[in-house]
């Protein structure tokens, strides 16, 4: 999981940024172990400390934010911007539920596991333990800096935190409440530290420290997450693309197929679990296709399908323009779909495999068989029966909270909470074993 | 876990070998699709064929061994490396007897776990699946070829191995085995290939595959191990260094301290869970030190002491050198040991997070406090009580056989078996559950 030094650009990053970040480095790694042995209580009490220091500290968060804001509009940031950027009484009250959510949730760090008696005569299991240090690394909203230190916080490890330059003073005021929390709960400081500094060579400077960070976690677009990757020199946990499927099998029950299509288009277009390609068995392309577009189309979808699919509309449905292999692979994040009709499971498993982002994907059958064989060979993060492709969230999951959804295959797969934050190691308890 | 291309490194591949290289990879993938599907009894099957395969062509693969050695004799390799070359009876029989113990392993794929209903009424738990393509680049023992094809092959996946050039008949003729065994059990022979080229750059290539190759697994020397890691830009399970301690605490039973530390250091002296540097506790140094330094003395141990280690030993024990901080960093791999007095515990676990190679560290005590401590607070692979390090195998630990010791923290950590050649997905079971 290391990468080579792009000597490019690791000459943009000066020996004076290089030491202050590895600063930061040291002082979380020191913090880190710290963290690794706090107890829960200790922890839980860090947690709502913070949780108070919002509450009390909301005027002079607004004011922070407010600083943020005229920056912004000062240098033309969008009105989408602009709200992200906004810390709104309704998202400061999701930020203090927030950190007494994760207070409540259990604690990962410690739970041994499988425990067994080996033939020497050694026990051996597992034991759950923190990271170390993660680096998260996000865009503009002001409120991760709190989702993502109460995660980190909670799943013992210390955290790195680089917001985007525009939430700089939201940011900075968020940081000092969250160290003042810990303190109060007799915690180091330094198990959250934020990049207090808007030049990006600071980003550099974090991604190749892997004697101090243990691994990366970028929040925000595509670009950021590709740039991210592709320079750090310490493993990332990322998300790329969202290209969801929902594949309507010749045995689906049509009323489930249709709530099941619309919810997983309609229910919201910006995000990442968000259907995207909807495909069709032959058989029941007839029948199925003409109703579930006229609903699509009557809530404001674009439809573009393939010949056969342009061919059953061609004389009820709505206008479906003409799908393209880029079609297949497009993540459309909006009122777009593309249609597919296939000729049977295979052929829906292997366009699956092919053209999705092995995000999430999912069958409508009544078949057990068809089922069977689908959650076996689709190789997503998330394989769905009868279920819309938007449960794939870590609340829904019933993860209490989630940091992100991976679309990587190691470590963590799918929607990532505090479990995505651990790791196991082995333990061994013996009484003067040695091996014969 | 992706990393930046080397531009000085890409220059020396060819399109070429590229092109080469990569129809191996797309191969791998297809078949990949089919392993993942793959029945046990189907892979099982294949393993047994290739058992028999071995068995049956004893005489053909001792011929292909021969050229190898010959022509290894003739390029004047040196002893140990002829040796670990040489494909003897004795090994012939461990091949044999590797894949019908990996066929009696359960299967790991497919194993679904911790479903559960949500408030939403879906269902949500995690199947356990083949990671898809795994390459594996080792040195000059062919028996790797084997091993490493079984467990692959018993845990789903599609492997691409690259063996030493030295081994290069052997490898052939090995992988013409496992071929003919596959397809004897109905399964693709791309499911298991060589890159069947001395050609260096071949690795090259294949490291820059991430299409095509989800995991690579360098198994060999650290040089080989360092080089893949820098080179890769798919992510590695990997294992550097065995810098494994044990600590004798101030509450240890001495004989079982004594039996622990001997056995820890001299029952192999080249393996990574060797011990190499022996912490003891002050309050016992005068007692436990003299015994043990004697000892190791007599089966032929270099001792190398802190100014305190050396004071005790000063009249009755035999010559200690004088450690240096790099003794504390060193993997000896032979018959030396690094001994340094510490305080109390909390010196010898900062001595360990801090020197050691976050391995394989045990301690012995007779005190249920203090072994409770160092099992948290110790951040390695495999942290043990009253047991020798030596432990630290995924035959001991019961994985029923191992790819490697893993020194990461992400996805692997510790003795790498099946489980850690799989991943878990999300499954999720509605039936018509749609998210309001």
């Amino acid at each position: 999981m290391n990468a080579a030094v792009n000597p490019a650009e690791s000459a943009a990053v000066s020996d004076d940024m290089v030491a202050r970040i590895e600063a930061l480095g040291r002082a979380a790694r020191a913090a880190s172990r710290h963290m690794a042995e706090a107890e829960p209580g200790a922890k839980n009490a860090a947690l709502q400390a913070i949780a108070e220091g919002i509450a009390e500290r909301r005027a002079e968060l607004a004011e922070a934010n407010e600083r943020d804001l005229e920056a912004g509009r000062a240098r033309g940031l969008d009105a989408a911007m602009l709200d992200r950027l906004a810390l709104t009484d309704a998202r400061i009250d999701t930020m203090i539920e927030g950190c007494r959510q994760v207070a409540g949730l259990p604690d990962p760090v410690g739970t041994i596991s499988d425990m067994a008696y080996q033939p020497s005569g050694i026990q051996v299991g597992q034991m759950r333990v923190p990271l170390g240090v993660i680096g998260i690394i996000y865009e503009s909203r002001p409120n991760v800096t709190i989702d993502a230190a109460a995660l980190c916080l909670k799943s013992g490890n210390a955290a790195i935190l680089r917001g985007g330059s525009e939430a700089a003073h939201s940011n900075r005021a968020l940081a000092g409440i969250i160290q003042s929390g810990l303190a109060a709960a007799g915690l180091p400081r330094e198990a959250v530290q934020i990049v207090d500094t808007t030049d990006r060579a600071a980003v550099g400077a974090l991604l190749r420290m892997p004697e101090y960070v243990d691994v990366i976690v970028p929040r925000g677009g595509k670009g950021l997450i590709e740039r991210i990757s592709q320079e750090s020199q310490i493993p990332v946990i990322k998300h790329l693309d969202g290209v969801c499927h929902v594949y309507v099998d010749a045995a689906a029950d049509p009323d489930k197929a249709q709530a099941v299509a619309v919810n997983a288009k309609t229910h919201r277009y910006g995000t990442c679990n968000t259907m995207e390609t909807l495909l069709v068995h032959a058989d029941v392309a007839e029948t199925f296709l003409p109703a579930v577009a006229a609903e699509l189309d009557g809530l404001g979808v674009s439809l573009r399908g393939c010949a056969r699919t342009r061919a059953v509309l061609a004389d009820s449905g709505p206008e479906v323009a003409e799908a393209s292999e880029e079609d297949w692979a497009a993540e459309y994040l909006g009122p777009i779909l593309a249609i597919r009709v296939v000729d049977d499971l295979d052929a829906a498993i292997q366009h699956i495999n092919t053209w999705g982002s092995h995000h999430t994907d999912s069958i409508v059958t009544e078949n057990w068989g068809h089922a069977r064989r689908f959650l076996r060979a689709v190789d997503s993060s998330s394989v769905m029966v009868n279920a819309s492709t938007r449960f794939a969230d870590g609340f829904e999951y019933g993860l209490g909270a989630e940091i992100g959804i991976s679309t990587d295959k190691l470590h963590a797969r799918g929607p990532v909470g505090l479990h995505g934050l651990t790791t196991l190691k082995y333990i061994v308890f013996g009484d003067g074993h040695v091996r014969g």
